[in-house]
């Protein structure tokens, strides 16, 4: 799939509109990447308005700093209107706000995509603004919001993209050629599902033991006999619960991930952001909602169980 | 063994000399009632150590308050010298410093009386300064030091006592009898390790919670549902674990555990004191030594290590 696919490419139309709803680091990189390319992108922020309206839009990147001006944004989404595209880079405990933000940007032909951490928000979303066409993009990515309207990049690999309740249709591969053509890697997913237990395997132990060990990244995590132990404890729990639900995902995958992650040095997970920021951490999308699936199912994650109860705890009085 | 022992009783010297060794609540607390019933009763204290000397030692009860005068205060073992008993009342992650303070405090005849949390101490007690009688006290109790030498009691219940590596001798039937003098209930225990892991039923989930959520008390973690059944599931690991050792702890020795606890209203486990007074956590008393123990026997503890992984690096932190 990493090919580039020439009829698609050609296919799309850069005046479609695309709204980005969430001005933090995920929104501002991947709108900015897209503006950047020509496509009509819309940023729906708040605190940042004036100074991203009057300045501009800043992306670095190694040593390189990208400036992106002038940038199309609103403070609402009745501004904006109903788009093609509209991607969701809300953290996913403030979903709620949604309900009255989406309903503006909204025309029988809008596409959901959905970049937020976790399971089950691509369903939410259709439950809630379908039937339509919702895609769910799973980020490998490490950056850092750095500023206002300002976006560091550390790093970056591809974008899984899948589709809610369906294989990859027409819509995934228009969306698929819109990143291509802003640069980013991508990989299309069977099952949109199974992609994002993948993804909770590394996100469970390492945005959650970021958070209940103190405040510490993933080198400490890793550097901590015990917490390394719990991480790969985590990992097989995780696993387990995913294959009884009859996602394929291997016992080796473990290993893959701590080599992986070995690599990212003092990388720190996004949830030690929101713990630091003092923000909700997505503690129903990441653990709570795993959790309840896998007790439904019969299984007993008493790991997981211990970790969501301590976060739930602290997230409580953040 | 509620009844008194008369033959027992006569046959105490109130003269023979007492050290106890640390003036947090527990030495304060019981050295204070030891000395309050006549016995000789000596301190080692530092940092309140004139106040004591100047105004005595206050133990708040209920509405009453007990106000010991003079207080036998010392600030170095040398000018205590050698007593019959020594009760241990320190944290047991200060025992480090024991090996200097201890030997100016011993005779051949000195009995050593452990009331520290968790398991091993005894051990380490008699590894260091025997062969000689190691004393262990278990200590149902609600007590905070509430200012300098000062401490206010929100309930006490009996004092378990055991003797290390064997059934309690003719030095536990005497304390016994100090102690029970002293107003204290008690009850002898054959197997001090088994009385130690049956309070560990409590203090692995409770003071571990109480650190690791947040910093909240025990009706703060009943109150959770999700931290209540962490509760429960990690007082079913002990058990199993104390169990495979041998030892005679039944389940349903959770719901009295949990019913007991709901009437201690806002109890602070002394792990919570520890934290909020950025002390050392009793890490390895309390959660690393039974998890090692338990490895060896090759019984897997999920919820446990995750437990101590954490709190070692909060610990670690403070």
């Amino acid at each position: 799939m990493a090919q580039k696919d020439q009829k698609n490419l050609h296919s799309i139309n850069h005046k479609e509109k695309i709204a980005v709803i969430g001005a933090g680091a995920i929104g501002l990189f991947y709108g900015g990447l897209l503006a950047k390319s020509g496509y009509n992108v819309h940023f729906l922020m708040r605190k940042d308005l004036d100074l991203v309206k009057e300045r501009g839009l800043i992306i670095e990147w190694g040593k390189e700093t990208f400036h992106l001006y002038p940038v199309q944004a609103f403070s609402s989404t009745p501004q904006i209107g109903p788009c093609k595209w509209v991607i969701i880079a809300l953290k996913s405990s403030a979903n709620d706000v949604l309900l009255e933000l989406l309903p503006p940007l909204l025309s029988p032909e809008t596409v959901l995509v959905c970049f937020q951490n976790g399971i089950d928000n691509e369903k939410w979303l259709y439950e809630n603004f379908g039937p339509r066409v919702v895609i769910g993009g799973i980020l490998f990515v490490c950056i850092n919001r750095t500023g206002p309207g300002k976006v560091t990049n550390f790093g970056f690999g591809k974008v899984e993209l899948g589709q809610f309740n369906s294989l990859p249709g027409k819509e995934v591969n228009e969306f698929e050629s819109m990143l291509r053509n802003a640069g980013i890697a991508t990989e299309k997913v069977n099952s949109l599902e199974e992609a994002r237990w993948k993804k909770l395997v590394w996100n469970i132990p390492f945005n959650g033991l970021s958070v209940a060990a103190g405040g510490i990244d993933v080198a400490e995590i890793l550097a901590r006999p015990e917490l390394e132990r719990a991480t790969r404890e985590l990992m097989e729990e995780i696993i387990n619960a995913a294959r009884a639900m009859g996602y394929a995902i291997n016992h080796d995958f473990i290993e893959l991930q701590l080599t992986k992650t070995r690599k990212m040095g003092n990388y720190k997970p996004s949830s030690l952001f929101d713990y630091f920021e003092k923000r909700p951490l997505e503690i129903e999308a990441i653990w709570g909602r795993p959790l309840k699936k896998a007790r439904e199912k019969g299984i007993n994650l008493p790991k997981l169980q211990l970790l969501y109860a301590l976060l739930d705890s602290l997230n409580s009085r953040m």
